[in-house]
């Protein structure tokens, strides 16, 4: 039975994951890495071949801009995976310096606004359902802009998009406390992308980085609430330490992330209406091996929370019995999971150590021969 | 022009500031404390004497229980001042050590929804018409009890409410982080609050108190974004260096203080329906003084923020002038208005130095002499 | 191997844990709660009684003050407990308002180094060889003391104090970043603490109380630097999501709580010279079974950190092998050690399961029914 | 008296502050930015002319490496200003993926040192006195190395470059919590800077940067912490609303710079002693006005400090009078200073009003007509 419902479980991998990334100090090259979309889609596919639940991977626009979108998803399809969510990019370039769809100038709102269509011809051309809209939009300086002006800007773009989406889509807004905006970020927090998804409709809701809240803040708390109001639209999943560190999912804190996982499967969410992504920065670790990793992370705090005697549960909750509840969540988080994913794997007829299988397979011996010259991909290409 | 503004300005001030309180360490006393309502009516009537802006007092039931409310309001009423808002307090009997009306058990519930309609009742009494509620429930452990379930509970006392209110009454919905639950609080953040008040209709609405947020969150972002939508309903003001301080407002981060303002004022917030409210603890210095400071922090906060040349603000924001925009708001917040409110407290027919004038009233003297024997008034009663 | 290690683990717990506690809001009774010093010990007894490994028990004076020390020390003899370390208590008098040894007046210091002196003196009476300080001393609102002379005067009574210590007596110097003061602590940080400490010798040793930091604080770091400083002295065990909220230990980020340990046992503090104490609140829920787990969670996770293959750690990061390494650290997080710690209780003549034993064993309904009558121990009693 | 305190200050801009910056998402160029540090010297130039207590400026190895830096020396000396502190860069070369000085491989520990070296060397070429050190050395994930062989390491290099220094030079030792590194920085907090710099000697010192600590430190008390042991070396000014924002020193909380400034002065830190450096970004924001500004900034706050009316303040303090030590503060916090610079830069022979001065000077046309072709400088250049 948990089996069954972790052999259902989909996490979708994100193409920019592959590439190299970094802080503003630096970014460290890596051997291997893809030169252009249809070296990161292989990679996608490895880390498919390997945990046999990432059938999808996500897309950055521009970063992967190709001619011929269709050839792209026909290139997946031979890899034995699919496009996933559609993401939009609006802050590299120097006209978004002061903002993108909030931006004072007119000109620059249209601009941006373009390029969020332009995602949905996209999405229609790689039979993608789903926008992801992060906006780099804020101001640094107090008095730099007005605040609620920007919402003004905001809510006139998100409705043009809106619009535009076929009956089979839907965008996922997401939200980020700081940075790059170091005072007031126009999207900061899930009340705010929530306020606008409910004016939208059905086909927008919210998206929940788990890297971008202020300290403290109950990420589980929120996952609840969206999931109970029909707005929660998927994840994006990496951990943190500090601030938006995108480390890998479940590094930081394993006990968080079952928790998390715990409230998606009790709200209902464990359904592929709830989008489960990665958003990782691999600065220093390799990247397929730290998409791999990450994707076993998800899975076996998936399965811990599957395990959770949700009677038992309800019973000691029932009687204000404090500690009964609380160990009834702790023994799910103490079992060791590894054996039964170990066992899952293998009657998928996957390896069951995908690490291992993937140091075995001769693959990061072969992209590096292989990917000389050009350019490597970044964060940013 | 600024000065009329000014002279329209309303700060209740807290019927609980001028009792005894403390941290969990310890409540310390001090001497000519009240003993009773009536006595802390006094004690706000003073504060109004001197300040001129502080016409209003909150009352917190049971701590301000009396046998005939009427009566309390006609005492005010001599004094000089009004009746304000109806705080609720569920957080102080045996029965509430689970939750009040998110409390696993229906009869907890049902005695906490009584208390929340028994003030209203108290609002009928005295003629007030709003009412303040913050819910201290939440949990303590991880699994301890269902958090989506305990949504569904409170939105089910909070519509019970909401349809027993008058129609020139309101109720305003007051968030924390944390405090006194230490994992998961009920109504955590503003976009809580948010969505059950949208849920109600227009006499639902936010209270934002300046010491429940995360560290980071932009305050000031959430009192434009709720005047954007028309759910702002007041204050409870405060200020604090690290978690629910409750120090005096103003106190810890003045520059903090006058951009709440700022987007009050060109959020259309500058009018009766945003209830500007002090809700601090005088731990450790004296209560009458510390509410005259209080109230004058606002109003220099106020002015401060009524002199920032919105149309210079303007031409720099949509210039893109990001240093230009920025001065203009520094230079309002630099400007030293004390002389302007002391020429404004002379035209009131006030003294310009309310702290001294406090002082020298003789006030702290009689209630030294006059309060002796009984119980002191404390947070608790 | 890992089982003799474990067999020598000792953690104490605190006398006060077992009396009534809360938070400002409200303290919530319960039954069985002991009246005395010497029902204390009785809990205190029972918790060794199903651990096996919590000998001794932390007095907090004057909560724990008797009439005839040695007669204390006698009776926990009896009960085959211990007294552990002595905590000074300079913050539930009315002359401890604006400070104790940092106070500006100098007859507030002088008693409140009366009080510390004193302490060593129930050291020498009862056999305590540890002195634990914490002061709450500090300020609420910026210019209200001298920052500087306050740390003067701190050092002038520290000073003091080390000088009556006898030669196998020590202190512990807490630190703590906020609450009760607001403003500034005066023993923020660990680096106050242990600046304070290196200036008077050996004897002198930081403890780190794991809810003391500030959001995002890297503890094991500080556990790691103060070990090779020969300057950590021991532990306040407990855990917090936000504040100090004194939840149990293990609560709130088991894997945090195996990262300080793994640092305490690579860094040679796995010694008895590094005191595992409990500091905690159990607000809510019961006391024993509360200190109880609380003892289970540190054990586990020491048994998870004696499990770390320190040789494989090692050789990873020599490599640069980043996934390598943590994968390592991860292997024994992710291993469910509660079969080896049942057999290791089974090999002690223990109850494999200590909670069941616990609530087998009728101890807390026969406290139920002898502690009737008489005023319930509470933090401040 | 006043007067003649401020015209003694000196506020050190950095060299890279000149160039393009950003966050790790873009960085937006800018027109008339210097492409050499020839460029950048005229720049910060520019600053000392219109602010007349800009008089050095900091440099960055090997983003400011020339062929000859005795030729640099004089090129700022024509310019009227001289060069201040050598800032050491390991940082931005493939080698220190893992670290620099801390590095598990000798070989790049060993590079890393030399570079130390080398920037002792150039403080002789140059005629500095002081060598600024921060680290980005750490870890991203537990485990990934040796927290404690880490700092081994780090001592080891630090006792090579402190005995390389000569009498009249010495070091200053940064801390920032985190960033780049994610799980645990090297140098994380002042209390590690501090007890590096105690073992090493006088010549090593701690630098305070205002935007490295954890959320509610109190940068204030370490201030007064550092002066009263003799460790506090000089600042790194920049201001923070959330992490390491390297926003305009005062931007974000003017009445913090201000309580720090006052610590400074009563600690007896006004003194060249203690170095005023800048330490931001703009990154949106035009470079040169953005130094004007934040030189004007920290004066602003300096001027404020030494009104405080000591005498007074220290009455109230040892009276136990919370509200009227407050109240002594808040007085000089709150008066409008720029009235009194405006005349002491007028008596100086200044412009009283530096923006206006630098708008209309045409240095910025001049600047953006002359530098046009070549690379623009960024903070990695």
């Amino acid at each position: 039975m948990i089996k069954d419902l972790l052999r259902q479980q989909r996490i979708e991998t994100p193409s920019w994951a592959y590439g190299n990334s970094g802080t503003r100090f630096k970014v460290f090259g890596q051997p291997g890495v893809p030169r252009d979309p249809y070296e990161k889609l292989a990679d996608a596919a490895q880390v498919h071949r390997h945990t046999g639940i990432a059938p999808t991977v996500a897309l950055h626009i521009p970063w992967d801009a190709v001619e011929d979108y269709a050839d792209l998803a026909r290139h997946a399809e031979s890899l034995g995976i699919g496009i996933g969510a559609i993401n939009a990019n609006l802050f590299q370039e120097e006209d978004y310096k002061l903002g993108s769809v909030t931006h004072p100038d007119p000109a620059v709102r249209r601009k941006a606004l373009d390029h969020l269509l332009q995602c949905v011809d996209i999405m229609d051309a790689t039979g993608s359902a789903t926008l992801k809209l992060w906006f780099a939009d804020g101001t640094n300086y107090p008095g730099q802009d007005d605040l609620r002006a920007r919402q003004d800007r905001l809510a006139e773009a998100l409705a043009v998009v809106y619009d535009r989406l076929g009956a089979h889509q839907r965008f996922l807004l997401e939200y980020k406390l700081f940075e790059p905006a170091f005072y007031a970020t126009d999207v900061p927090d899930w009340g705010t992308a929530y306020a606008h998804c409910v004016k939208l409709g059905p086909r927008a809701q919210v998206v929940v980085d788990t890297g971008h809240h202020a300290p403290g803040v109950n990420i589980e708390f929120i996952v609840a609430f969206l999931l109970r109001e029909g707005k929660l639209g998927g994840f994006d999943f990496n951990s943190r330490f500090y601030a938006d560190d995108d480390l890998m999912v479940g590094a930081a804190d394993p006990f968080q992330l079952f928790r998390i996982m715990f409230e998606v499967i009790r709200g209902g969410g464990y359904t592929p209406q709830v989008a489960f992504m990665l958003d990782q920065c691999h600065n220093i670790e390799p990247k397929i091996p730290g998409q791999i990793r990450s994707v076993m992370n998800v899975q076996e705090a998936t399965a811990k929370a599957l395990l959770v005697d949700r009677q038992a549960l309800a019973a000691a909750q029932q009687a204000g019995d404090v500690l009964g509840a609380n160990a009834v969540l702790m023994d799910a988080f103490n079992t060791d999971v590894r054996p039964l994913l170990a066992e899952l794997r293998a009657e998928m007829g996957l390896d069951p150590d995908p690490m291992a299988a993937y140091a075995r397979s001769g693959y990061f011996e072969k992209i590096c021969a292989e990917r000389v010259g050009g350019a490597q991909a970044g964060w940013g290409a």
